[in-house]
This record gives structure tokens, C-alpha cells and sequence, in this order.
């Protein structure tokens, strides 16, 4: 085919051109590390990489420990008791975080504590939003069965997508939405069983709910990366306290509205053993990475490390519980790789 | 993110670049239509969309004949006497369309019929190599069920992807490249159902028939398409009365080697219906239609067209024998129609 030769040509007289480019930067910014990149990209993107990897790891061993819990026959404590310990733990680690920076750094504009109302109203927001979405996971269940509902949770994916795109005003390539759309059907394709094709008969009901559910959960997401990101250089252990903070308020309420009688006539840690220990502790820590990647990345790669979390998860399975791997799996994680590569391949081709 | 805006910069600077290409273009070429394309490359286009829309409609006709024949309950015809009139009448098809260019045109050094050993000798290759495979499928249910024979012709795609880069030397771009997995993943997706585990329970030697056979039959379409390129003003229809004469010789052996006793027996036509007849009249029409893809597009065309003929396919079939689509089709479909719009964003963006 002749007009794909002279793309060829097109494409080395790009390179010769972005030669030239490179060059132009390394006038601009006056650096000329070996590998072309200043050193403060290359800490950033070391940052980034931590963080990111450090939320996948987190996120698939939450996903073993809750398999290994149900296999335990334990889980029989109050949800909202070990969510309102998850915050607690997470301020009390920011509160350290920064105890030990004051000590070094002494106290600044950025990492003091206090704040002015106009920085900190915008703070309860995403955990009131993730409170709805926690009171209405209760009642999807008299629509959708809890497989289905697995299969529905695919929709945060894409609705984390265009969130991200209007409330943060963030441009995707057209190769980018086309690798997020692929994600989705990838994942979702991961997790197909037997008994899949039941979630085509939700109700239109169940259909608006998930769909519901899928906004509250990406606008919390994106809302809390536009609150962080809103001051760059403040302390993100400042942020995470404020964040965790009124995080706890809410899951007190949840606790009141939820479990009241239980905690009176059970106590508050009925039912706790090392795993529920265990889990609470996974999901702090999973839950200030997410506040890091938001920070230093943002909810595109949120979205993409809890993906292929979900991936390592069942391969670990394999090995830890003798789950079988099918072949829908196989299927699923080829697409969702593919996803990852295009969305890196998507941007470099901008 | 600061980068990004960068990149967007940068893609607004390609932009204007790419016009002054286009200016450049129209400067060269002489020609200046609305659309900024010459009325060759228009009609060339209008070709390739035509002979590829047609095979995409007769493959999945094809599909539904099938189907309908397997309802009806008649399939006992033998299907080697099926295959030799499928050729006979492609090549006389061939010779009806040559001699009423001989009227119209002369014959001329590119639409004669006679040709020279040097040109002929190649054309009983791919019937050669189509032979075989069908030989081979008769051996593979000894190792794989049809259901999973049906999910490991999928590896055609990527065998033709790879022959078609190595016997061609035609680029595909990375983007093209990852398009071209996920039409793979996306058809075998598309094609799940309850049994389809069992595939990856298939014997080594399954392995290796399944991925011999894939090789064969995208060995047999790659080297079409090089036979008829090679002489690019010769007439299609020469090209195609030479690919089906031994296409109908190879068939005659198959008889003899499979169904003689039976043919002699019974009759060559025992079992035919008009269902029967249909399908051949069908299978005729796509197959010089295929021819028509190799010589006007190719071979990555054809994989797509008959991809895309699948799932038109299902969604047939819904409304004419009431099946139900499944949530795998659905993610297989998807995942197909991001494929089919990677493969031409890739190419635009080289």
C-alpha cells in the first residue's frame, strides 16, 4: 500500500522534528541530565510509580484478606464499627506523619493544622457522598444479587471517566477513552461466571440505582483529587486529616442510623478477630495511598491500579485458595492489558 | 497536570504543520477536489468500502444459512461434493464476467485467459493448503469439541496478523498491533457460553493441530492476497478462473478420498435441498468477494469484515430464531467495535 510508505516518511521527518523539540527543552530548562528528563520529572514520576504501585498491592491483598475472612466463616462484626476504626486509623497515622515533620521541618504555611473555613468546608463532601453511597448498597440488593452487583461496580469506571473529564477539565486522547472503555469491558469480562447474564434482567430500577451508585462513587473520587490538588503545595497529610476527619464524623452517623442496637447490646468490637484486625489495617493504609495517588497522580490511575489489583488478585487465588482461572478470565485480563498499554501509547502519540 | 496542556500545545503546532502538508499536497498533485482528495484515491476508496460491506453481509447470511440448515434438520448431503460445486461455480461465475469484459473491452494482454507457467504455477497453493486444513479438521474433534474447535479458529486472526507483517512485509502500526489482539480477544469473548472452560482442559497435540490449522488457513489467505498483487492490471476474474480450477481439482481428490464410496452409493446430490442449494449459491458469492477484499483491500480487511459478519450475525439471529444475547456478547462486541475504530485511528495517527 503506497500511502502507508509515505506515512513512513511523515513519521522520521516527526522524529527529526521532536529531535529538535528535545533539544529546545534542554535550552529552556538549562538542565542536561543523561536521559534527557530534568531530575525533578524523574522524582515526580519515581513518586508517582511508588504510590501507584503501593495502591496495587494494597488493594489486591484487601481483596485475599476479605476472600480469606468469608473461608474463616468469620464475618460477623458490625461494617460500620470496623469503617469508623478504618478513619480513625488513617488520621491518627496522618497525625504521626506530621508530628514527625513539624519536628524536622518545623511548622509552616503548608503542613500547620489549622485552616480557614474556606479551605476546609469543601472537605466533608466526599465522605458525605460516600456515606449515601454506602446507605444505598443496602437496598440495590433487593434488585440486583450480590455476583450482579459485582458485575454493576464496573460502571465506576466509566463514570470516574467523565467526571474526571467535566468537573476536572482534563483532556483524554481519543485513544485514551477508547483504552478506559476497554478497561471496563475488560474487567467486567475478568469477572463473567455461570451466572453473569442474570445482571440483563436487573429492573429498570436496579439499572438507575447502580448507575446512581457509579456517579456518587466517581464524583467522590474526582471531587476528592480536585480538593487536594486545589493547593499544591499544602502538606497532603494536612489534607488527609481533614479529609479522615470528618470521614469519621460520617461513619459515626452511619453507626447511629445502622447499628445502634448491635454495638449497645453487643459492644463495638463483637465479633473481631485477627483478620477483621488485619483488614481494618489494609484498608487504612490502602485508603491514604489512594489520597497519594490522587496527590501526585490522579483518578485515571486510581481507576487503572485497582483494575489490574482486581487481576492479581484472582492469579494470587490460583496459588493461595486453588481457585481456577477461566477462560473469560484469560480473555479479560488480554484486554485490560491492552488498555494499560494504550493508555501510556495514547498519550505519547498527543 | 501540567504536561498535558504542554502536549496540547504542541498537538495544535502539529495541526497547522499537517495543513501546510496539505497545501504541499494539493500543490503536487494538480488536483484540487472539495475534498481534498483525488477522484482515483475516491473511487479506489468507494471499491474497497463496497467489496468489503459485500463479504460482510454474505459471511453472516452464510452464518444464518447455516443455522437455518442445522434447524430444518437437513445437513446429510456430503459436504465435499458441496465444496467441489462451491468452486465450479465460482469459476463459472469468473468466466461470465470475463466474456462480457471480451465484448465489451477486447481481450487485451491483462484479461486473456491463457497465461504462463511462470504466473500459473502458484495458484494451486492456497487450494492446496485449504485442502489440508480441511483434511486436518476431520483429525482435531479427536482432541477438541466443536463448541471449543469454534473458539480456537479464533487464532486465525492473529496467525493471519503475523503471516500478513512476514510474507507481506506490511506494517501494521503498535496501535494497529494492539487492535488486532483485541479483535481476537473481543470475537473469542463474543463466543462464550457455559462449556467454554473446557478448552483450556485441550491436550498438547490439540494445541498444536489447533495452531497448525490457524497457521494453514492464514498461510492460504496471505499468499492470495500476494498472488493477486503481484500483477496488480491483471483482471480479477483471470486471477479468480485460475485460483478455482485447481480449487475445483484439489475438491475432486477430497471426494475421492473422503465420500467416494458414499457418492457412488447414493448419488452425487443425495441429501441437497434448497437450503443446500442456497448455501453453495451463498459460499460462491462470498468467496469471490474475498478474492474482491485480497485484490482491492486485504487481509486484515477480510479478518475484520468476517469478525464484524459474527456479530451481525447474533443480533440476526435474535429476531429471526429468537436466541438471546449473552453479557459476554455484549463486552465481546464492544470490545470488537473499539478494535475495528483503533485499527483506523493507528493508522491516521502515524
Amino acid at each position: 500500500m503506497e500511502y502507508r510508505k509515505i506515512k513512513d516518511e511523515d513519521n522520521d521527518g516527526g522524529t527529526l522534528s521532536n529531535d529538535i523539540e528535545n533539544l529546545r527543552g534542554i535550552g529552556f530548562s538549562g538542565v542536561a541530565s543523561v536521559s534527557n528528563v530534568p531530575p525533578r520529572e524523574q522524582a515526580k514520576w519515581k513518586r508517582k510509580t511508588v504510590v501507584t504501585v503501593a495502591l496495587t498491592f494494597l488493594t489486591s491483598s484487601q481483596a485475599i484478606l476479605i476472600v480469606w475472612s468469608k473461608r474463616a466463616g468469620k464475618y460477623e462484626y458490625s461494617v460500620t464499627t470496623a469503617n469508623f476504626l478504618v478513619e480513625t486509623l488513617k488520621c491518627a497515622l496522618s497525625l504521626a506523619a506530621l508530628a514527625r515533620i513539624w519536628k524536622s521541618e518545623g511548622v509552616t504555611e503548608d503542613n500547620r493544622l489549622s485552616t480557614t473555613l474556606d479551605e476546609v468546608i469543601v472537605y466533608p463532601i466526599p465522605a458525605l457522598l460516600y456515606l449515601v453511597k454506602n446507605l444505598l448498597q443496602y437496598y440495590i440488593f433487593a434488585y440486583v444479587d450480590a455476583p450482579g452487583y459485582q458485575i454493576l461496580k464496573n460502571l465506576n469506571i466509566i463514570s470516574t471517566g467523565v467526571l474526571y473529564r467535566i468537573i476536572l477539565k482534563k483532556k483524554l486522547s481519543d485513544i485514551q477513552w477508547a483504552a478506559f472503555i476497554l478497561l471496563c469491558a475488560g474487567c467486567t469480562t475478568a469477572q463473567l461466571n455461570s451466572r453473569s447474564d442474570h445482571v440483563l434482567q436487573t429492573s429498570l430500577p436496579g439499572w438507575i440505582m447502580a448507575i446512581v451508585m457509579a456517579l456518587l462513587s466517581g464524583f467522590a473520587g474526582v471531587y476528592t483529587e480536585a480538593i487536594i490538588k486545589k493547593r499544591p503545595s499544602r502538606n497532603i497529610n494536612v489534607q488527609n486529616f481533614w479529609l479522615y476527619i470528618f470521614g469519621m464524623a460520617f461513619n459515626a452517623i452511619a453507626i447511629l442510623i445502622q447499628d445502634f442496637d448491635a454495638v449497645m447490646n453487643k459492644g463495638f468490637f463483637h465479633g473481631y478477630s485477627i483478620i477483621t484486625t488485619l483488614m481494618i489495617l489494609n484498608h487504612a493504609l490502602s485508603g491514604i495511598a489512594v489520597s497519594m495517588v490522587m496527590k501526585y497522580a490522579d483518578n485515571i490511575v486510581k481507576v487503572y491500579s485497582t483494575s489490574v489489583a482486581m487481576l492479581l488478585t484472582a492469579v494470587v487465588s490460583v496459588f493461595l485458595f486453588g481457585f481456577n482461572l477461566t477462560l473469560a478470565f484469560f480473555l479479560g485480563a488480554t484486554v485490560v492489558s491492552v488498555s494499560v498499554y494504550l493508555h501510556s501509547a495514547g498519550k505519547l502519540q498527543r
